[in-house]
């Protein structure tokens, strides 16, 4: 079987505070702090671009796993945002630029905030299926590239990040179940239509914290666990208020519900591997459920033991 | 074990003919059988997009097959010509549009000439580990949203299509082997960073030319099955010129190598499922071999039987 080995990440130093906008957008620290959650949004630099962010996030995983990327033979990359209007594809330059062998199959996966769940099963069950040994999996949709910076519902939130997760036969995190969900008829609350973001962020959350503690709730029946044995549950970083509420909503300890967006943002389908690259090799947790939930509609969850 | 149960199509009826612009690009009624193999270009409608075009393939299918849209579990897109800027994702939308179930899992995949086959393999392991019954592939990448109409390199060349596959456990064709090519370095050969595709199609002809009898070979050897006992060699229709190169240098008997690119054109990762949904239900073709190649650079192959 193949399981995760190793997580790193790339967040870009370049950020707008929150803090500063206040007036412009008539916040309070209040708001800011309890309701959105972000103190600052990551911002890549203008010489970066996605795949610039995977290859980053690829050299900070050679400095803690160093994996020759001759050997890699599997590399996806989950993004929107793809450079050059998506051809060639996103996983085909950073192919290129990390020199990886003529043997490695590169694609990329479009989703946004389900995108890591989604990610971790198409390319755990592609691996095992081709015999694949080595797998790459990049999160990186840098929305700065199409937020309004005057649109207040997208602009306080979204931060640029790039993860890349060790996909090996040796690595102890196993992926137990997975379900998944779409709702395309409301697919239009969150769009991007002329070329720049709109969210209806109202829809988004009643969507979020209805669809997502059921979903929770049947995978743990059809895994067999109940919620008090599992360790921690990482949910996409969507707001502090969609968190809490699906904390709430499962009465969850809020220990055992992280939250990390005030630093970054809302990084779509970076927010989950970025919270676990925090507690990958932490001895102390051993099953993990993760939950993204987003573009599409759609949304996705996992258990994840080792 | 999943297979391929059955394949439909929409080519729209629009097109632009070549031998009407041989006085505009200087070509010779030769240059167009010959070399080229296109007589004409498919072209979508002004009111069509990706998902409609794929919508209409799935319509086809109802006629041929048909699938209660609520028992669909995963319906995959293969594109990189996503409608509104890819958010949301192309899958999400024909979710919506053909009423799909919202245990359905979606997502597309970015990839061109080499999609169908990658994607086959993507889907069919996909809905394996997660127990999945009833699948869609779309396959639709429409280049008439980014070809120049004065690009003698591409406006000649590229047709609109979709297709769609239906994967079940009861479809007769099952994939035995596949085998993934990429060479991210060379990537620039086939590209969109302003907004319009162009292409190095020298560069292409020679990697395609190189690496995909390369791999066929190595297909066969892994698959421990000669050449003599394929039925159909399914190369993606790159070009007349490609496809007969791909078969005097793999020495394949003509008959053994359809080309059906006069009446459509090269439609990207539709090239293959289009020719094979001529042979998917003929008794006497037991056995196939696909193989694309193109945008990344990428190429894929495999073997499937019934």
């Amino acid at each position: 079987m193949i399981g995760l080995h190793a997580i790193a990440s790339y967040v870009p130093e370049g950020s707008i505070s929150n803090y500063d906008r206040r007036e412009q957008f008539g916040l309070t620290d209040e708001f800011i702090a309890a309701k959105l959650g972000v103190s600052k949004v990551s911002r890549m630099g203008a010489q970066e671009d996605t795949a610039a962010l995977c290859v980053e996030a690829f050299r900070r995983l050679q400095r803690k796993r160093p994996v020759p990327a001759g050997e890699v033979d599997c590399l996806v990359v989950c993004t929107q945002n793809p450079d050059g209007h998506g051809i060639p594809h996103t996983s085909a330059v950073v192919h290129g630029e990390i020199g990886a062998s003529e043997r490695c199959a590169a694609f990329d996966v479009s989703l946004g905030c389900s995108g890591y769940v989604y990610g971790l099963s198409i390319a755990l069950a592609f691996m095992q299926a081709n015999g694949l040994r080595q797998g790459l999996l990049f999160t990186a949709d840098p929305y700065s590239k199409i937020v309004d910076p005057d649109d207040k519902n997208t602009a306080l939130l979204f931060g640029d990040a790039a993860t890349v997760t060790l996909l090996r036969p040796d690595g102890p995190w196993l992926a137990r179940e997975f379900l998944f969900g779409t709702r395309g008829k409301e697919g239009a609350a969150l769009n991007n239509r002329a070329g720049r973001l709109e969210m209806n962020g109202r829809a988004v959350f009643n969507f979020s914290a209805t669809a997502v503690p059921g979903q929770v709730a049947q995978l743990l029946e059809r895994a067999g666990v109940a919620a008090g044995d599992v360790d921690l549950f990482l949910f996409h970083q969507g707001s502090r208020y969609i968190v809490d509420t699906l904390a709430r909503r499962l009465a969850l300890p809020a220990a055992k519900v992280p939250c990390n967006l005030a630093e970054q943002g809302n990084t779509v389908s970076s927010s989950i591997p970025l919270l676990f690259e925090r507690y990958i090799d932490d001895p102390a947790v051993r099953r993990v459920l993760m939950s993204g939930f987003g573009v599409g509609l759609s949304w996705a969850s996992c258990l994840l033991e080792r």
